[in-house]
Order: structure tokens, then sequence, then C-alpha cells
């Protein structure tokens, strides 16, 4: 895509301080600029950039002052990292525009599918599945039998959902996440051999959600493995069965979330965290990567550590360890003087 | 699938109390029945929601006695808890059956299909590979040359098994497993690159073996990777070149094993936890999420954090370190009363 | 394949002693030899095996002295594990030999192939991409639009390369691998709600880089996430938006590292360490497994921990921690001889 930058003033309501005709076709932060490319300055600290950076137009604010001349147009807006932010988005809906079902697709003929969707090349839509209106479904996707796939939701490539799953409206979901793989569940018998116990349920994704690649989601022993509203997922973790994740809970890559556990809203959860099955986090609770949760947590707690501590708690404590070596030489001392005194 | 209460209570060999002709068509859980559910009741503590259960049957022993008229159906029979079991695992093999090989899919003439195979859409069979009878290879499965799928085994949509690799019968395998990918082995060089070690072994995976999705088990360098008999892997796995890990061991999500390491039977290996490369670990030991394994570890042992500790060692640690701070208050202490004595 | 010891001795410019006829069709080592199998001896420690290895050829050096008759064939050269190593890649580079693009392979059109690849069935490649000369992309890959295959590279089954990512030449990607998916970036609103911030740059992958299964390599957010030449990254591990890992660094499985972080040259990173983001990491730093890294690291060091500690400082805190008890029984002695001292 590539726009003039009379085209792009036009866009964002700006006017042009500079050559009109100079033609953009990507975007750049103001230090890593080059020609071709469109920036912006908001923060003051990055002026001297205005002046040295290479790309070919910079959006700033209506009341900015050049101190000198430069050769990049300008494109003067009301708030320039909100313009630039439209931009972004709009740049990144052309990249990911798509319609049309292919014919390399193999779709059974008791799945519903919607208006204006895109199906790739390979995916596989199972009986009974339904696929709302806009979805976009990547190449080698797998849907499985009485799966739904909800409107302006997108699914990238390599994308398995196992049957019975159902994903809401405006989700994206990355490549190679599983949705609906069996739960970890077996019984132990006398003769130490697993019996597998049946996972029936399904798993449950609202409205707004992302997951990031290569994320598994296993579907509920009965019952559903919940994801709610614009939960965000990264890459690579594990939400185990009769999991909920409560809306607007945001996890970072390679957390891990054993059977049962429900965690509230508003949540921040670092990378590489643990936790146990059966637990109950409150809402607004953060908790740093690593950490490790053994126990049910309020409300707006912050967590560090593996067992996890409160955040003062924790911070006490590392301090305590990280001088260890002083209170051992006061003992060594306090025995030296008392040995004194004993003479 | 839809049954009435008199069809299942003649699969279960019990009593219908209620409604022969209310219908059922899944399953729950007492405390979360629905319209159309069938459900169990077994544990005394439960007992309430036998009256407030919206599911439409539940399952009690003969003996049950209603303190008070209820709505749903009740089938009496020896043992509720075993009965319903039966129940799951019968829906679930509904659920899961197939049968039939895809146009779509892509086999060798090379290859060798059983008898009554499911082999699904976009499939690839390479040369020489052995598919036993009744496997259910879902869509977009890769099967390379030389491989053996057992008799009665399943394989999710999109599983990956590079060539030479072996899986037993009777195993479950889920989506995005990746097995055989080479080890990670490099020689490292004098200017500070890398050379490929060839990773020329296979893996090798006995029968009733299940595999969590998106798990990846690499390849022996020489020799096999050995997954054996009965072992249960959760999702998101690593298990290393040379590794061997021996029957009934069960291992939750996201736990990763270093090359060569050796784990013995009837192991219970909580998430995230590490293993260095090389360790010899007996049989039946436990260990706790999160931990670091780094020692060889003797049978029955029960180890916790990381680098891991024995669990008596482990708690005892941890106690002295969450009353650091009285401890430095002794030292003041001791301080002052020693600088009082010296004057 | 199949062939004599003589053949064999051709190739490695060897001698045989013993029969030259004897055939061998894999590669063993020594403890490990069964009927067929070649294998080397070259460290004195395994001497006893070269008289009881069931392999049917063994490579020794040109002075090596039989201490009694065996039933291998000798294969005497400069240089046995050299030799051994060189057939090692003989082996693997034949098993791996694959060249012609599929009919069932979806290739855009506007799409350029090179010479000699190899592109397997239901392989996507959109419009746009370019795949160089001799690469090999297994069954069931994505390669988005804009992308770049070079020469002699090689995917395996279903890696996934998002639109616009480049990958060098001689490369090696393992199943399941997710490149350019969207990073992690969501602007936080009074509502809680998060906005997606549009993930609109590339991943950029050097020459020579080896990638596991399952790993997952963000795209940045504007600009590049850069992996630079020799890289080599095992499975399961997590690179975030905009990080950059310089020459020839390698790190194990289930690492973790987020945005923006970048690592110098020549690393050595064990398996399950977490790095948080906007770190500067020096060159020729060691890392042992399970860290976790929340500061800048100078060239050189070597860290322990979570959170991590250079090694000696980690040592000193792992004995003080271990020897709690002792340090304890002499605060107790201490107040017990006070009280003594001031009765």
């Amino acid at each position: 895509m590539i726009f003039s930058a009379k085209q792009v003033a036009e866009i964002l309501n700006g006017t042009v301080d500079g050559s009109e005709e100079v033609s953009v076709e990507t975007l750049a932060k103001i230090e890593e600029g080059t020609e071709g490319a469109i920036t912006f300055f908001a923060n003051p600290k990055y002026a001297p950039f205005v002046y040295t950076t290479q790309a070919s137009v910079i959006i700033v604010s209506k009341e900015f002052k050049l101190e000198k001349p430069i050769k990049a147009t300008l494109i003067r807006v009301d708030d320039p990292y909100s313009a630039f932010a439209s931009l972004l988005n709009f740049y990144y809906s052309q990249k990911t525009a798509r319609i049309g079902i292919s014919e390399k697709a193999s779709i059974h003929q008791g799945a519903k599918i919607g208006k204006d969707v895109y199906i790739g090349d390979f995916v596989v839509v199972e009986k009974g599945a339904v696929i709302g209106d806009r979805a976009k479904i990547y190449p080698q996707c797998y849907i499985g039998s009485d799966c739904k796939v909800g409107e302006d939701s997108t699914l990238f490539a390599n994308v398995k959902v196992y049957e019975d799953c159902k994903i809401g409206s405006s989700c994206t979901i990355h490549s190679g996440v599983v949705i609906g793989c069996d739960g970890f569940g077996f019984a132990p018998q006398q003769d130490h051999q697993f019996k597998k116990i049946a996972q029936i349920g399904n798993v449950v994704i609202e409205d707004c959600v992302e997951i990031g690649a290569n994320t598994t989601i296993d579907r509920a022993t009965m019952g559903s493995t919940l994801i709610k509203r614009g939960v965000k997922l990264d890459n690579l973790i594990q939400v185990a069965h009769n999991v909920m994740i409560d809306e607007n809970t945001a996890i970072a890559a390679q957390t891990g979330i054993a059977g049962s556990t429900k965690i509230g809203k508003n949540c921040l959860i670092g990378g590489q965290v643990g936790f146990v099955g059966h637990l109950k986090i409150g809402d607004s609770v953060q908790v740093a990567a690593q950490s490790g949760i053994m126990k049910d947590t309020e409300s707006y707690e912050t967590l560090f550590g593996s067992p996890a501590m409160q955040a003062r708690e924790y911070k006490k404590s590392l301090v305590y360890q990280r001088n260890l070596d002083k209170y051992i030489k006061r003992i060594d001392e306090l025995e030296k003087q008392l040995k004194a005194l004993q003479k």
C-alpha cells in the first residue's frame, strides 16, 4: 500500500508542511525511520530525531515549531500519537483483509458458514460447526464438529479446535493454538496403571479474547473451561480443564494454570507463573513472572516468588537473604566478645 | 445422542424411579446439572444438590432414600460413581468414533494401512509407514516415512511424527504434538559457531501412552528416546534426546527433561519442573511443581524447590526463611545486652 | 541405505581388518551396537565394549591393537571420532534428501520458487513469497505473503510463517514453530478493557539458525524481531516482539524472552530461563537453567537463580541457606551463655 503525504493528511484530517507528493508505504519509530516510512513525534525527549530521522513523513502536533529546516514532510494534527495509532490499525487491517472460501478447504455440508467469511486452503470444518459472518479462518485450521466461531473472529494458520468448543465474536487466535484437547485426568489403579477419565466437557471462549501462538486450553471434564470476555493470553500458556479466567485478565507467556483454578477480573499475570489446581484468585491481582501460586488470593494483592508471598513480605525476605553474610559476621563477633567476657 | 431414562437404566442394569420417558443428551456434575443432563449422587456431602439440581436424571444407589419429592427421575444402581464413569466412557467413545479414509489424504502407496482405520483430510502418510488396525489419524497429521502407529491408537488433528518413529497400541496423542524432531546437539567450534551433530536415532513410544497437546519429544542422537508403557504426559512438555521415561509415570504440563535423563516407574512429576541432563531418577519419585532436579534421586523420594531438596528438608528451610526477621531481632538484642554487660 | 564394510572404508579412506563384505545399515554407540550397525572406538574408557559390542563394524584408529579376537570387522582410520561424525552427517543428509513440488501444495502464482526445491503436500505459499534454491518445505507448512525462505533452508512439517518474515540461508526450522505471530501488545483502557496495539513489524532470521519444535517468535510492533546468524534455539521457547538475539547464542528449551530484550553473542542460556523485557545482556553470558534475569548483564558473567545472581554470590547464598539451622543454634547458644553471664 502506497500513499502520498496528501492522502494520509486527508485521512487524518491534518495539514501538510512540505512536499505533498512524497509517498509512504510503511510505518516506523522516529529513531528507526527509513525512506518511504511515516513516523510521529509526540514525546519531547525524541526531539533530536526530528532532525536526523530518515523517515519521509513525520506526524507532529499543530503547535510544533521547527528549529531548523528538515528534509521530511510534516503532517500537522491535533494529537500525533493517536493519529499514528489509527494509521497502525488501518495498516494492520489492510494487511489482514481477506475474503472468500478456498476450493481446497474441506467443509462438511452440515456446517453453517456465515457471510463474507475467509476460509483458507486445507482448512477442515466438521459437521455441525458454525462459522460467523466475516470470520477469517486461515489455512490448515481444524474446526471440530459442532464448534462455533463467532462473527469477526480471526483464526490464523493451523489453529485446532476440538469438537463442541465455542469461540465468541471478535476474537484473535494465533497459529498452533489447541482448544479443547482432553484435560489431564487419570484415576490411578492398584497396579499403578492409570485409567483415563473421559473428558466430555468443552471450552467456551467469550468475545474479544486474544490467544497467543501454541497456547493450549483443555476441555472440561464436565461443564466448560471458560475464558471470559476481553481476556488476553500470550504464547505457550497452559490452561487446564475446568479453569475459569474472568474478564479482561492478561497473562504473559509460558504461564500454566492447573485444573479448576478460577482467576478473577482485571488480573495481570507475568510470564512462567504456575498456579496449582482448585485455587480462587480475586480480581485485580498482580503476579510477578516465575511466581508459584499455591494459595487462594484476595483481590488487589500483588504476589512474588515461589512459593508466592505478598510484595512487601517478598522484598523484605529478599533483603534478608542478600544480607545473610552480615548477620553471620555479627554472630561470629558476638561469640568472640562473649568468650572474651567469659574469661 | 439422545437416550431415555429407561434406555440408560437398561445399559446400567438399574431400575427407574420416576418418568421412564424423560430424555438425556449430556452428562453433568450434580451441582451443574441442566435439563437434558444425567448426573450421579455418591458423596453424602452433595446430598442437598439432589433436591436442587436441574438435571433430568440422577443415578443413585439402590439404598438411597428421598427425604422429599423431586422433579428428576432416579436410576438406582449398585455403585452410582462407577455406573456414571461407564456412561462417561461410552459417551466419549461415541463422540470420537470415526472410520474411513479421506480422499483428501495423501497416502504413499508404499505405506501399509490396517483395517477399519480412520484417516482424515490432508493427512500425509509417507513411504514405508505402517498404520495399525482401528487407528484413528485425524486431519492434517503428518506420519513420516517408516513410522509405525499401533492398533487402536488415536492421533488428533495435526500431530507430526518425523521419520522412523514408533508409536505403540492404544495410545492417544493430542493436537500439535511433535515426535522425533532433532535433539539439541551442537559441537561448539573455535570461532564460536556451532556445528550440528546429526540426530539419527528415533523415538519409541510403547502402548497405552497419552501425550498432551503441543508437547515435543526429540529423537535420540543415536538409539531411541523411549516412553514406556502407560506413561501419561500433559501439554507443552519437552522431552529431550535419549531420555527414557519408565512405565506408568505421569508428568504435568510444561515440565522439561534434558538429554539422556532416565526417569523411573510410577513417578508423579508436577508442572513446570526441570530436570537437567544425564540424571537417573528412581521409581515412585514425587516432584512438586516448579522444582529443579539437579541430582540423581533414589526411589520413593519426594522433592521440592529449585534446586530441589527432600520434602522434610525443604519445609524446614522454608520455615527458617520465613522467620529470618525474628532471628535478626534476636541478634540485635544479643548485641545490646552484650554491650550493656561490657560497660 | 545398505553399505558393505569395503564401501564405507573407501568413503572414509580407511583400511578393512576382517570381512569386507559384511553390510551395515545404521549407526550406533559402541555400548548399544546391534547387528547391521557401524560404531566407533575413540575414548579408551570404552575399550571393554570393543570385545562385547554386537555392532558389525567398528571404526578404530590406525594404531589400535586388538587384545583378543573379535567378531566385528574393523575399519582403521586416522581419527575415528571425526570419521564417524562424517558418516552421521552423510546418513542424515541422505535421510532428509528431498526434491520436487507436490501437486497437492497450494502455491500462489505470484510466489517465486527457486531451483531444486522440495515443497510437500498441503503446503501453502502465499503471494509474493520467495523460496530459495534447494530449500525444503515439508508438508503442511504455511509461508505467508511476501515471506522469504533462503537457499538450502529446511522447514519441517507444519512450520507457520506469518506475512513479511524473512528466513536466511541454511536454516533448520522444526515442526510446529510459529514465526511472526503478533507481539503481546495491548493498551489498558479506563474501563479495564485492553485495546490491541497493531503489530506491523516482522521477524528476520539470519543464516545458519536452527529453531526447535513448537518455539514461537513474535513479530515486532514496528521494525524487526531479529535472530542473528548461527543462533540455536531449542524447543518450546518464547521470543517476544522486538527481541534481538546476537550471533551464535544457544538457548535451551522452554526459555522465555520478554519484549525488546537484547541478548549478546556467544551466550549459553539454560532451559526454563526467563528474561524480563527491555534488558541488555552482554556477550558470552552463561545462564543456569530456571534462572530469572531481571537486570542488564555485563559480558562474560555467569548467572544463577531467580532473581539471578552472579555465580559466586549464588553459591555462597546457597551455602548460607542450607546452614541456617546451624546459625540459629549458635544464636540459641549465645542467648543461653549471655543469660548465664548476666546472673
